[in-house]
């Protein structure tokens, strides 16, 4: 599949980018070109170093990427994804798209702050043509982590979607990387669940002096 | 310490009396008196089958046993729960509750239902004398497990209060119970996110055929 990831030049960008790698044609996106190529090229050498084998990998900018796209992964800051997407509108025809967007901010601790439409993933679904497909998960995985590819990430992951083959190719994507968990999270209308546990999770790290925390359900 | 269980003859009620037995006086609590010795001698019968030191181990009324005890655990369901406590509300000085309290209810799915202080644990401590302290922790321990004293529980335990020695003291519990580890989820204000992750694992081991779900922070 061609797999194009906005905000693939940032942190959990890299690692997804590193782990689908060498399975499926990627494209790492942003909005420089120049920025794009360059991570692209820095994520091939990696692999390279690590002899693993490397395929299809091209820095380009999110227009571009996204119109020839089967899966588009949004790794970017709730910041700012309203004005990004409404800007991408025109190229968005029938992928799917997966969010990994947790609308928080910081008083004494962080907090959860969703929009109105209940979360970040229904914000989204409102804002793209009906004809896309959201699914809403790895909102907890460590972008540190996932960058080490020699570390096997037993992690559960929660998937949300309300179309039931979007969904499934996102849990079959999940299985890709090593000892991640996809569960079934229900439909986009649950996604609030999965993205609020982000903040909490950032909390909990920093009260017990621990980091990069993910979750399993045992 | 004496620990007074109100919804001591439920089923996680069952399981804080058997795995606290021996460590301290446990009171079996329930609106009524005969069932509340029943449960109790059954808890020790058992302990004593198990060949396990049994202890103080007393059925008793509600009132009865918050008036000398210095841990009211409340493991009762939400509804319900502001009767009960304004009715006993005498009885209380500055006992430290721990309140395993959820809010939900079920449309599609299973839902956090918060009252307007935000959470059952604020919503208690809005009700009880402000010399009490209210310490909210184990919603989200299964209570098939924690009855079955073979089994060592695995999971995490996020305890949250805005009295230090209060939450020490849970969390010290809290260690007394093999492989439990605590977590200092924050002060009371952050009840809401611990309460709201038991709708969400009932979710998911429905939708995912998994049953009893805990959580591990990994």
């Amino acid at each position: 599949m061609k797999i194009a990831i906005l905000g693939g030049t940032g942190s959990i960008g890299e690692g997804f980018a590193l782990r689908w790698a060498g399975k499926h044609d990627i494209l790492v996106c942003s909005r420089e070109l120049d920025k794009a190529v360059s991570s692209a090229d820095e994520y091939k050498n990696l692999l390279t170093y690590k002899g693993m084998q490397c395929c299809s990998m091209t820095g380009c900018v999110n227009e571009n990427a996204i119109e020839g796209a089967d899966i588009v992964v949004l790794s970017v800051p709730y910041q700012g994804v309203v004005t990004l997407l409404k800007n991408l509108y025109p190229y968005f025809k029938n992928q799917i798209v997966i969010s990994l967007v947790v609308p928080m901010k910081k008083n004494n601790f962080f907090e959860y702050m969703p929009p109105e439409q209940g979360s970040a993933a229904l914000e989204i679904q409102d804002i793209l043509p009906k004809s896309v497909k959201v699914v809403s998960s790895y909102h907890n995985i460590s972008a540190r982590k996932l960058a080490q590819l020699d570390l096997e990430l037993n992690y559960d992951v929660v998937v949300c979607g309300d179309d039931d083959d979007a969904k499934h190719t996102v849990m079959e994507l999940t299985h890709e990387i090593k000892s991640l968990r996809p569960l079934d999270g229900g439909g986009l209308a649950s996604s609030y669940m999965i993205e609020s546990l982000t903040p909490f999770l950032i909390n909990l790290a920093m009260r017990n002096g621990l980091s990069d925390l993910g979750v399993k359900f045992v």
